[in-house]
């Protein structure tokens, strides 16, 4: 992260867990918020039929789904108290099927302003009992502070 | 679209129409294919809790769900037979929130290369009974063709 | 463009070629503002050594800044008086080698908000004489506006 | 880098400076390839007039310009002999104005596939003297392969 906030909410766990627990889509497909630091957000999916396509990989939807994620809550984490997250925009990249027990999304603040806020995510995909895994998919995004 | 194919597949509608029906994520947020012609796809979601955000419009992720679908189905009707589209990259803009009853993506060919096909989407979402809504997201994609 | 502002700026073609005046490196590469309307913008590039690349084509780095500085200023012809506009971020797809005697950059708005301005841009290259030419380059962008 | 090529160019420090010094653009803006190893490459540009914009910061042209360099020659490092590399496209945020002496494009290979290659580049400026700068702007894109 290229520059620390001036003053950190110090309820930023909270308020990021909050907000993640209304997200329906995330429960629905099995997505839970494994970590959260200031300016940085884990999520791990495990896979499940509900969310594979054709070849037994996982979606190239929810990869962008939890990818996008990672990113606003990394995001989401350095602002200010009674702020929402919104994606302006996100570009991401796939970079080989997402085979494997667990996917996984790192999502990491590049610069946060104070109304946009750039942040990218890594996406890996791995076996089940390894430590790390393949990078499957990256994604740069632009995140907009809306008064919540 | 800008350049037709010099011989287009004309099983292409049965080749498209098969492979969204292999797609199980497409079936379980309730997604159909309305319509197929050469380069140019059309998908409908209608609104349910399953696809919903915290505050009652579609969520982000199953609009880049429909976009990316549509804009590879429309690549992947360009293509000649036992051919098989992959989702380079794509990058979206979210534009307004999408709420409605209907959320529709028109995806459409840029440009068919032998490898490569670039592809646009554009999403709608429009009140029930309406014909048209307002645009709320624009996705623009690079495809790749592999062999079947 | 989706939606027209409330209250046009009567000044915004004077804003925004001034605005294009000051860009050294419009002058420098040769391009001009052929036209500004409300929510669109055209740029011409005449083809000459200094913006070529190997191949006697128009280079990637110039098409990228036409098309960038097009969606710019449609934007900015939509902006209240004492604006000016940022590029957040783009993402531009290469069509096809740009050979010919123009390169043209057209620029509109597909969503201007207060803070922000979704707009796109296509590229196109024509021989000398030609009325059209073929698209080479498709960008999609967001903006913002600051106080100038 | 995700994967290392099987078999390495041992020529390709030379296969890249012979690419880079063809392009007339980055002679002209200043700009020279300081390196080039295996997956990455390293752009510098001094500051001058010619590649300024109207608040006396590198313009955002030129930013992009040896981004994309940068990100290439990344790939390009990696390819069989008889390769050329060729932007298929790229997305890029800007994150703050660039203002200092010199202009840094780092360009590193995400994942090296036989016909497309993913890379990213990360853009600083740096004061006179300086060791390190601020990173201003991130670039992430895809290359296509082609035979030379």
């Amino acid at each position: 992260m290229s520059q620390p906030p001036e003053r950190l909410d110090p309820e930023f766990e909270k308020v990021v867990r909050a907000s993640f627990a209304r997200q329906g889509l995330m429960a629905s497909i099995g997505a839970w918020l494994l970590e959260v630091t200031p300016g940085r957000a884990l999520i791990e999916l495990p896979y499940s039929m509900k969310v594979s396509q054709q070849h037994a990989a996982f979606h190239g939807a929810v990869i962008g789904a939890i990818a996008d994620s990672a990113a606003g809550y990394a995001a989401l984490s350095l602002m200010p108290p009674e702020s929402e997250v919104v994606t302006v925009e996100y570009k991401i990249n796939f970079l080989k099927p997402a085979i494997g027990a667990v996917l996984v999304a790192e999502g990491e603040v590049v610069r946060a302003g104070r109304t946009l806020t750039i942040a990218k995510a890594s996406v890996s995909c791995r076996e089940a009992g390894a430590e790390t895994g393949a990078v499957v998919a990256l994604l740069q995004a632009t995140m907009m502070r809306v008064s919540g």
